[in-house]
Parts: structure tokens; C-alpha cells; sequence
């Protein structure tokens, strides 16, 4: 297995962010170079943009403002972190990238869906080889969420309604585009890290 | 005298800064309601980003991302600062907005002065009334600009020819556009703001 940019995406509590280290092991085990990322943030820039949009009042920034700060820590993430380590043949896993724009954007604010799409495409212009969107209850991932958050509320607070619609969201985007598999999350975390297995071998085959 | 929205360039020490102050002073002792404000910063999400982006190695960002980072500033000055206080009646003045990015990405990074503008329009897509720029040769705005140096050396850092090029630019982008008034800035501060209050006149008749 040469370069490979795969992404794991979902709603808070999905356990995304589990199978992602568990897949980076997984392959690790099996000979591969792997780089585990995550978003916002990946890179020592990113990761103080993040901060920026993460901590503090949920109102702080206004959603135009919100994916500004986004897709600039994306582009230095891309350049710093994901380009380099696909460009010495690793497989790169990202715990979110620009559909987490799309979706958590595009339902607090409907009208900009299409502005994120173009600032994507000016400014960052790339997309994974393959999307895992973890699948999963509401209720469920928001009582995952909860029970481990930190100081870093600003998706969480926004409450059960948000997350139903963030899942909607993410169910459509992955029914427009080839790239996505949905991984039914719902389940203890060896059994869904079969699925993705699964989904890779698939996706390889 | 009702809302107006008036911006301040020219490269580094060329005075601009000073003579926003004056002209705040001047239009407030005639009875105007001002605000006086600058970029990157202008709003408290805005000057935490402008530490962002100003504080560090000068080779920190790409150019790409620290446009995004300007774009993300300057649409929180716009909403939190800009667009209040002309909603209120006041004239505002800002030093330096979106004519800095133009010229300052554009001088590094010649092939992104299209992504600039695309980025303006889709994200700002507001230009002040009159835009005073303040021309001087670079070599005394340098020497100005080192004297009063702190910790925010990004640009001062770049040099002479770098400041030359900026002085071009900003002629070329004055020559292209209405709203652009010249003002020789080679001269004693008195004498400069009764040039600026010239042009203030001339522009309001």
C-alpha cells in the first residue's frame, strides 16, 4: 500500500477519533507508514487556530468568520502535515476534514453551504481518497461526547437537535459522493473496528 | 457629515498611522462621532488573530493561509467594529483594510493577487468610500518604521526592496481605482494633515 489520504468524519461521539488510532495501529502493525491527524488543527499552526475557535463563547465568531478560521488551519495542515507525509508514501488518516466544514456550517447556517464549497475550492482544492463516515444515534454520541468533554464545548453545547441534523447532513453528503463508506457505529468498538477494516479492504480491492 | 467609510495605506512609516489619529481628533472636535480603529485587529477576535499572524518567524504561514487568516480578521472588524459604528452615523476610519492584503500578498506571492480578490469578493465584498494613501519613499518610511519597532516585525523584517515594491504597487492599485486619493507623505506632520484635510474637503464636495 503506497500514499493514501483517508478521512473519518461523524458526529460528536461517533467514536471516530478511537478507530482512527485503532486503524493507524492496525496498519502499523502491518508494515505501513501511517500519519494520524486530526482537524482543526494537525499542525503547531493549526492547532492555535484552533484553539481560537474552540475555547471560549460559542457566539465568539460569527459562522462566515467560523470557516475562515477553518479553512485557514486547513491549508496549513494540509501543507504541513498531510502533503509531506503523502508525498513519502505514508497513509494519512485525518479525524475530520473539509466535510466537517460542510455539515457543522452548513446546518447552523444553511445559506453558506455553497460559500464553503467555494472558499473550498480556492483555497484548499483537495479532497480524501476515502471518507469513513461513522454512523450513529444522536442520544448515543451526544452522551459519549458529554461524559469525556473538556474545555472544548463549542459543538458540543450546541445540544441533540444540532447533532440530529449534523447527521442528516453527513448522510446526504456521503449519498453524493463516491469517495464515502458509512461505518454503523452503533455497536461495541472491536466489532466496528472490523467494519472499517472491512472498508478498507474494499475500498483496496 | 454622515456615515463614511474611509481607509488609510502606504507602506510601513509612512506616516498613515499618525494622521488617522489627527484627522479622529480633528473630525471629533468639529462635532463628528468617530471610529478610529486599523487592521489586521479592529475587534477583539480580529487583534487575536492579528497576533497570529504578526507575532513569529516571518516564514510561520504560507501566504495562502496567512490571507485566509487576514480574511477571517478583517470580516470580525467588519462585523463587530465597522459595520456597527456606520450603522450608528459615525465616520470611521481604518488604518490599513483590504488594499494592504492586495498589495502585501500580491508583492511575495504575484500568482495569488487573483485568489486575493476572489477571496475579497466572496468573503468581504465591502470597499471603503475614499482611501487615503500615503506615498513616501521607502527608504524614510523604513527608517521610521525601525525606529518605533517592537515585537510585531513581520513586515519591517522584509526589507527595502520589498517596501519598494509595495510603494508600486499601491501607486498601480490608486491609478486603477476612484475611491484612491494620493497624499505625499514626505513632508513635516502638520503639513501632511492639512493635505489629508484637503482631501477630506475634496472628496466630500
Amino acid at each position: 500500500m503506497s500514499e493514501l489520504f483517508l478521512s473519518f468524519e461523524g458526529i460528536d461521539g461517533s467514536g471516530k477519533s478511537t478507530q482512527a488510532r485503532r486503524l493507524a495501529q492496525r496498519l502499523r502493525q502491518e508494515g505501513h507508514a501511517v500519519t494520524l491527524t486530526r482537524e482543526p488543527g494537525g499542525s503547531p499552526g493549526a492547532e492555535e487556530i484552533r484553539r481560537l475557535v474552540l475555547e471560549g463563547d460559542p457566539d465568539r465568531w460569527s459562522a462566515e468568520t467560523e470557516i475562515l478560521l477553518f479553512t485557514a488551519a486547513r491549508r496549513d495542515h494540509l501543507e504541513k502535515t498531510i502533503r509531506p507525509a503523502l508525498a513519502r508514501g505514508e497513509i494519512v488518516i485525518t479525524d475530520r476534514f473539509a466535510d466537517s466544514t460542510r455539515i457543522f456550517q452548513g446546518i447552523t447556517r444553511g445559506d453558506l453551504s455553497a460559500t464553503v464549497d467555494r472558499l473550498h475550492d480556492l483555497m484548499i482544492g483537495v479532497e480524501p481518497d476515502l471518507t469513513l463516515l461513522f454512523d450513529l444515534d444522536p442520544a448515543t454520541g451526544l452522551a459519549r461526547a458529554t461524559a469525556r468533554a473538556g474545555t472544548e464545548l463549542r459543538f458540543e453545547d450546541m445540544g441533540l437537535a444540532f447533532q440530529q441534523k449534523a447527521r442528516a447532513g453527513f448522510l446526504a453528503l456521503a449519498a453524493r459522493h463516491q469517495r464515502f463508506r458509512v461505518i454503523d457505529a452503533d455497536a461495541d468498538a472491536d466489532t466496528v473496528a472490523d467494519r472499517v477494516w472491512k472498508a478498507m479492504q474494499t475500498h483496496l480491492a
